[in-house]
């Protein structure tokens, strides 16, 4: 054991790194401190974070200028950002959903996969996705019996040109009847709610599911208390969260919204795009149900959806034209 | 323990909040999703918050339109302020630390102590000060024998009026010649380099401590990976804590920094004012040492310096001053 003279490994060491090579004024006055700090992100070597760093630097002075933040505030923001980080978990990431309800997850979505005319939106990813959904056979349930209203989900899956895509692979997961996902169980014996399947010659796709169930997202964390103390609500529309993955394509992370849902307008985390809600059809047939291997027959929901993906080059050149646009808009 | 169909209490809930009662539109462009977010911000009930947020909420989606912010990106940036969140404990504060060294806690000090003209500057507290210094007399050492270089602080408390103030609370702490707070070390019997004493009817304070010696902030975690990454040391320049509390007066956290430190300049945590840098007086004589309670004798370094502390009155006037000035300045 270490005497109180001896210092622990724990003292911090120098990383070596000697003072700037230029002159910096005292830091006396609010804006010598952004400047002399701005001078110091310039020593960064690499471009892209110097840029990052110097954009990110500046919104946030400017922010606690605008606001004359006060010390106690920049205190209780302190304390927030620390509960958000303490608050992650192997299998929570409250700081993920921090970004998710404050728009910037789907914000960075949406400006990462610019809309193409005819192609598949994309949608956030959410926290929920695990890698190991089973694989399913066509026609085959991805949801144990007895875990929701019976939904027969179908389309194919396409490239922009029309030419169906076989050999895709779609992944699909979606709460139970309770609103709930199989990781959310203290008990999980094995995947359910969740499949990976591949599209037959004709790009086409057909599977058994249940109708997924409107959610809370975790309320019992930061993230919750600062929904609340906005006045806004935790919900997400019901959702069928769907991943597909094709040679030569760019890979498609996406959700359909059924329409009608109380919350489909107001997701807590903005994932709904209009081109992603879709109906459902009640098929009222216990032939039909039986025929497509719903044990219990009776009526079930069909989903009927098409996805069309993007070729590789094609998604990237879009991405680029769209950052540029931006870049010149932000510029005017 | 639960069965796989019943869900566990951490399943969330709803927090009650129903949807909005104005219509969203689908967040179908970048545009609509901040616009949306703006429109739930002004749900808010408590004015201030409000605005808060709305600033912040501002200027993070124009950090990430400016940046194109790539997906990627975003992970590393989550991932980083999860590792920060989580690096954080009871005796380690790593989000304080990069609000340090990005000007962020420097700037909030500037802006809540603005200067005015006589009064002792302010600067940053530091994650190093804790609440049980011991009691000194005038004249006793803060600092426990074979703690470093002998150096003598004395000086008088004064309003800005030129009062001297009587029975004032001064606090201070410092590293020892180690440059090593108590606090560091694995073994902590008792406070260390660390004392509160009480202004005399001339508002007059003395006492021994040693010469504070440069140190590095922490630079094993995640904000010492971002340091080094820019490029930028993590040293601090070499500085003596002081906090002043007198009755009808602001308090006054500050500290001083001995001219000719390698590191004044560039403090990592941008602390260091004009006003604040100080010299330390070489004593050569040793009956002067023994004289003042140095065991050894020989020679010292003295520090002389007066504090003068604003009526509160008067402070809380400055900062609205000020803040209202910097509100007229955005504006135009």
């Amino acid at each position: 054991m270490a005497t109180k003279n001896e210092p622990t490994e724990k003292i911090p060491q120098s990383n070596g790194i000697p003072p700037p090579s230029f002159t910096l004024p005292y830091p006396d006055k609010p804006e010598i401190i952004t400047s002399n700090l701005l001078k110091l992100v310039d020593l960064t070597p690499d471009e892209r974070h110097k840029f990052l760093l110097k954009n990110l630097v500046r919104h946030m002075h400017e922010f606690i200028n605008e606001t004359s933040l006060t010390t106690d505030e920049w205190m209780n923001a302190i304390h927030f950002l620390t509960a958000v980080g303490q608050t992650c978990t192997p299998i929570r990431q409250e700081f993920i959903l921090l970004s998710d309800t404050l728009g910037i997850s789907a914000l960075v979505d949406a400006l990462n996969n610019p809309p193409l005319n005819g192609a598949t939106e994309s949608s956030v990813l959410g926290p929920f996705y695990t890698d190991d959904a089973p694989e399913v056979q066509q026609g085959e349930s991805i949801a144990s019996e007895g875990k929701g209203d019976y939904m027969y989900v179908e389309g194919r899956v396409l490239s922009i040109d029309g030419t169906p895509i076989p050999n895709a692979i779609v992944e699909t997961w979606e709460t139970d009847g309770n609103g709930t996902y199989d990781t959310q169980y203290e008990v999980r014996e094995k995947p359910d709610c969740r499949g990976r399947l591949r599209t037959g010659p004709d790009g086409s796709y057909g599977y058994r599911a249940v109708v997924p169930v409107p959610y809370p997202i975790p309320g019992d964390g930061p993230v919750g208390d600062l929904l609340t103390a906005m006045g806004r609500h935790n919900m997400r529309p019901n959702h069928l969260h769907m991943m597909i993955e094709a040679p030569g394509h760019q890979k498609l992370t996406t959700a359909l919204y059924p329409e009608g849902d109380l919350w489909l307008a107001s997701d807590a985390v903005f994932g709904v795009k209009k081109s992603l809600v879709v109906s459902l059809k009640e098929v009222k047939d216990d032939a039909e149900a039986k025929k497509r291997g719903f044990p219990k027959g009776g009526a079930f929901k069909l989903l009927q959806h098409d996805f069309v993906l993007v070729p590789t080059a094609e998604s990237q050149a879009a991405r680029e034209r769209f950052a540029a646009e931006r870049a010149k808009n932000a510029l005017a």
